[in-house]
């Protein structure tokens, strides 16, 4: 793999790469040219004459570690030798008693012996340095770690096994054929000959403009995965929209009164339902008001309703006909492309001909919703069915966009530069631009496709990326 | 080993044994017969063919977790065979991502496989079940994995490695050999044979009990190493002491000011200095009061002194010499078999002369302590040589008492009874009891030393034990 002023250091590092903490056991990594060696001076096997050095590669020996005469802990430790380790190098696990004083004593002594400390990273970064991942792959395993949701943690684990990297490999493969078709026709453009079919690059060009829109595209459903699908409440004030999000949410974080217009913030809760993760947004309710700081909440509440993919719009089962006939008015041009789901409140005080007068006028209204549900927030009734239909539209979102869905910002902002320059081709082909032009434009697209592999990086971006790793890994 | 009501299931147990929480890896441990079918159930090898079960012990295997089709994670699986496992069951050890969704992940595919989750401290449960480790060594684990301090860590190792373990075999075969003898005496009592030489019985009477004292009384040293040594320091009102106490904790905890009478409550604060941990108590300043509540602040400071091992007296060095005596008179009955340590605070504010003076008084007083040291707590210099002087009698006190120190009031109480128990033996020899009287209060010794090792043991006593541990160990 060509990196580029990639900073490997033959440095053997360590790190405790557990969870920081108590615990019944830690393991501490050893990696580089002298882990076996520097494992071998504080480890004694329980078996005369055995060592990490001079045992098979991945086998577990039982053992102690040791400071001169002293015995620091009982420990297991399994030596993994390069390429077949996670970093690629020779790689020692210890796995010790899980006390604080143990794994720092541990690791004070590989110190000593001759050990740094790892940098957070560390070791997936030397995974990507010797070739054994792209940065792509590196990335994942970050948000592997950071996953909290069985659909963030699906996303990452497809991304980490390489999934999202061999779709950039076909590109890249596509727009190499591509280029050289067009450098070929370059080469002999003083004889005016015209190698590369144009009608033949334009249908690739297109293609590869087409792919790469499907991925910028898919980032908005991936970045919602990871960090929550936006989903707001609104409705009049004193509709219960607190209440209702203090029951998804299951605790107190929304002041709730009977006081008309108790929220005038925006209230923000993350919520995990059928392994989706949701970004909950309570908002001040819709009024007409006088108070300015009930108007400023009432304009934020109409910004968050805009940035919403879901909206949940509570209705107040005793409001008259006409008060909710004008709140559809006023939110259904908001709600346009989005998921829009009606909930009639306080369906407690209603009867049988209520509920029908109810799901008449509903029929009349002009918005774009299924049918309604009923659902009384104060006896935590219909509930259920709400978070149901939260869940099946999370999936259909995240299940229409194909197999590789972009996570990453810097993977979406890469992608759209390769879209860009992409596009140029596409008009550079229609307007018989120059081959060296548009030879130009792909060498771009593959430099920002190479960027996301990490074919193409700096000592910056990879400090950048690693940086938000974890000690130890 | 001969154990009674052993509470021993055949249940596959597993548990998290890393520290709760997000980190570069987590070990999942599954323990029990079918550990290596229910994990080779969801593991599968990248190399085609191998599995756990089929694969040497102790040889960790590359490979995925997964569920149904879906993958779960990149692990590293390694088997261990009984008896050569920490339980002495067939173990499997699962390192995986640490991320929070892929460790409950995995244990609650585990559970849908047929394991039951480990109770607090059962897998080394299963070590003392399965004779692996008796219940002193087991105890040591759960010591081992809370130790704070190098002098902690050691009692803990030195007893989990058997040491302690050792000497009470050595005792018991001791007690074994004195009841046969007697017993054989009392098979032939009706002869009026006396086959036991009475003098050597005493003999070996006094040995057993003078063990049994040594070992009890190490007691208190071990719980001060355990929970830190008992540190008070005296003085004055405004002598400077929660100004001390600040400087040696290195934080604010005391309040302090220029007012005199200010620390009313009593303080604690745990340091560790030199690999000694030590309960630092602050004290309400000794002087004839009318209020109230400060007379019960200095009643309290009296009591602490009583229960303290090491007695900082802390002097105002621009004190009169007649105050400074007065004071000394106050504390010396007090401070009798304690460590003294006198220290001159403010001694920024003293020519040589007025040292000199002051060293003089000090010769005359009644107290037994080594030279004096002066310091200035304000402008903390002199404090190195507090620290050295404070380590140097917590190793003295750690060191003088033997190999195997008592660190688990558990075993002190046992220890206690044996003594009683043995102390009867001693006393029925010189009174010439019946032989049968003796051979039980020998047997009664014997029950109380194997309550420590975990041969005389009850559910309820293994249960209090092993519910301390935490989940995973």
């Amino acid at each position: 793999m060509a990196t580029i002023n990639l900073d490997t250091t033959h440095d053997t590092i360590c790190a405790i790469s557990t969870p920081p903490g108590i615990g019944g056991i830690a393991v501490i990594r050893i990696s580089g040219n002298k882990a076996i060696p520097i494992a071998d001076s504080i480890f004694t096997s329980i078996h005369p004459g055995k060592t990490l050095g001079n045992q098979p590669a991945n086998k577990a020996l039982f053992g102690t570690i040791h400071e001169q005469d002293n015995i620091i802990d009982e420990v297991i430790a399994t030596p993994f030798r390069a390429p077949h380790s996670f970093t690629g190098e020779d790689t020692v696990e210890i796995s010790c008693h899980g006390s604080l004083y143990i794994q720092q004593h541990i690791v004070a002594l590989l110190i000593q012996q001759g050990c740094r400390m790892a940098e957070a990273g560390e070791f997936t970064r030397r995974a990507f340095a010797s070739g054994r991942i792209d940065l792509s792959q590196a990335e994942a395993v970050a948000d592997l770690i950071a996953a909290n949701t069985a659909a963030a943690h699906r996303l990452a684990m497809n991304q980490m096994r390489g999934k999202f990297s061999q779709r950039l490999s076909q590109l890249r493969n596509n727009l190499l054929e591509f280029v050289s078709l067009i450098e070929l026709e370059l080469d002999f453009s003083e004889e005016d000959v015209e190698f590369a079919d144009r009608t033949r690059l334009q249908d690739l060009a297109d293609n590869i403009a087409h792919e790469l829109q499907q991925l910028a595209n898919s980032f908005a459903i991936g970045n919602a995965i990871k960090n929550g699908i936006p989903t707001t409440i609104v409705g009049e004030t004193n509709a219960g929209k607190s209440t209702l999000l203090n029951l998804l949410a299951h605790d107190e974080k929304a002041l709730v009164s009977d006081i008309h217009g108790t929220t005038r913030d925006v209230i923000e809760d993350v919520i995990i339902i059928g392994g989706m993760q949701f970004r909950l947004i309570d908002t001040a309710g819709i009024r007409d008001t006088h108070d300015t700081i009930e108007t400023m909440g009432i304009e934020r509440t109409f910004d968050k309703l805009r940035q919403s993919d879901i909206v949940i719009w509570l209705i107040d089962s005793t409001d008259a006909p006409e008060k909710i006939a004008a709140m559809a008015q006023r939110i259904a041009p908001l709600c346009a492309g989005k998921h829009l789901i009606a909930v009639f409140n306080k369906a407690d005080l209603l009867d049988k001909e209520q509920t029908e007068r109810l799901t008449a006028t509903y029929d009349t209204l002009p918005i774009d919703a299924d049918t309604p549900l009923f659902i009384s927030a104060k006896y935590n009734t219909g509930i259920d069915r709400l978070t149901q239909r939260l869940v099946a539209i999370a999936r259909t979102s995240a299940g229409g966009s194909g197999d590789v869905i972009v996570t990453n910002i810097r993977h979406y902002e890469a992608l759209t530069k390769a879209l860009d320059a992409i596009q140029r081709v596409q008009q550079g082909l229609t307007t018989t631009l120059s081959a060296d032009f548009i030879a130009q434009d792909i060498r771009e697209c593959m430099h920002y496709l190479g960027e996301i592999t990490g074919e193409i990086s700096t000592n910056e971006i990879l400090g950048s990326i690693f940086s938000r790793f974890c000690i130890g890994k």
